[in-house]
């Protein structure tokens, strides 16, 4: 088993610097998963803009993250909600609606929100459930975000969309690819453990009646063959010899 | 303003092979939000075992995904579930059990799943809310992937892990050069001839004296792990079964 360090994200500093910011969210519950996702990716500062239910801190959907919930803050208007930023980020699933802005993908959008929060704060807009970010809300930001969704179905659910989001800017970030752990399997077991496995399996198969007392080279050869496929660890090896052993112990003891 | 083409993500034919399959969900929202997620990003088949609600089906949280929800697949165990599988992958938060499984990084793991859907079908098994995958879950899983959370809140919501997940395995195939057509050999025989092999290891197994009758579910999951670590093809699976069935039939013939 592999230790769960490795498997974290690497935490950056800024991303203290990130404001998410929810508008007008209709379901406390989409709140509480966009709490949730934060917490899962190591973002601290949620806020919301005119909030549909007053009682979303309570969202149980929120498992885990109930303090980011609880300290999340309340604005009446986008503007109010961004002042502090440097950088205004929009997402948008791209609808009819003509839109001016410079519209980027979730990737290289990403990359773009990890620069401005090297250099100050960022606030990543969503916008409600139903429609969205509005032309008006578009004019606070200096340019949108999509995540590539398919035709058939662009409207992401919000909470997933910000766990998407997030997911990628904590992903972008990790430095050098993750080398991936060897295994015992990649060297494998000294010769002699496999051929000792291969002849007790000859043995086992004539005790059985599936190989005749004199066998052929050549089926001798496909199954030791077949046996070197496997690619055993030592471990492996020992255990499935055991198991042929017992066998074999079994079938001579008619 | 761009067009949305532009933003679409690139849906390969072999997609349709994923079978994203979950595992005693216990909120129909859930498995409503999956089934969204799987729609936004291109996937089709949605396969759940033993869930809680009977009526997941009518989840109001599957905006758009309705038809999908409707045509998902009820199983009564995870081996029905991937019995068509030749590549059967677990997620995991990796929690305080112990597993036995190779772990890898969801970026690492979906360039696997690509590499596999290229071959074969493919299950995607998520557990459920509470408590994940199980241990025996998990043996008849080939590996394990794990997406990078923090330490502080390493448990996703589970509409959410899949929305992540699936996105992350088409944002990937954007970068990835086109996979070619793999042979049967590097991906393995379906799920079902691998359970068809293991349970009759664990038949003859008995019959030898090696396994007690009543076998524990923790001898059975190692057993069911050492079979999957053997990555068979479809034909060397077949040949171990026949040698398998003889030493069976030599055994009780006493």
């Amino acid at each position: 088993m592999r230790m769960n360090d490795e498997f974290s994200p690497t935490i950056r500093p800024e991303y203290g610097r990130l404001r998410a910011v929810l508008v007008r969210s209709r379901n406390p519950l989409n709140i509480g998963a966009a709490a949730r996702a934060m917490s899962n990716f190591g973002f601290a500062h949620l806020r919301v803009v005119q909030p549909y239910g007053p009682a979303f801190r309570e969202a149980r959907s929120a498992v885990g993250a109930a303090e980011l919930l609880a300290s999340a803050e309340e604005y009446g208007s986008v503007a109010e909600a961004v002042g502090d930023c440097a950088l205004v980020v929009g997402t948008t699933a791209v609808g009819k609606r003509s839109i001016k802005h410079d519209i980027v993908r979730l990737e290289q959008g990403a990359e773009r929100l990890r620069e401005g929060l090297a250099a100050g704060n960022v606030a990543l807009l969503f916008g409600s459930e139903r429609t969205g970010l509005s032309n008006r809300d578009f004019s606070h930001c200096h340019w949108l975000m999509r995540i590539p969704t398919c035709e058939a179905n662009i409207s992401m659910n919000l909470g997933q969309a910000v766990a998407v989001c997030l997911y990628e800017i904590v992903r972008g970030a990790a430095a050098a690819p993750q080398a991936e752990a060897q295994t015992d399997t990649q060297t494998g077991p000294p010769g002699e453990l496999i051929e000792q496995l291969t002849t007790t399996l000859f043995d086992a198969l004539r005790a059985a009646g599936y190989l005749k007392p004199k066998t052929s080279a050549y089926t001798e050869a496909k199954l030791r063959r077949r046996v070197r496929r496997l690619k055993l660890s030592t471990e492996d090896a020992e255990a499935w010899l055991g198991m042929l052993k017992q066998m074999i112990w079994k079938m001579r003891r008619m």
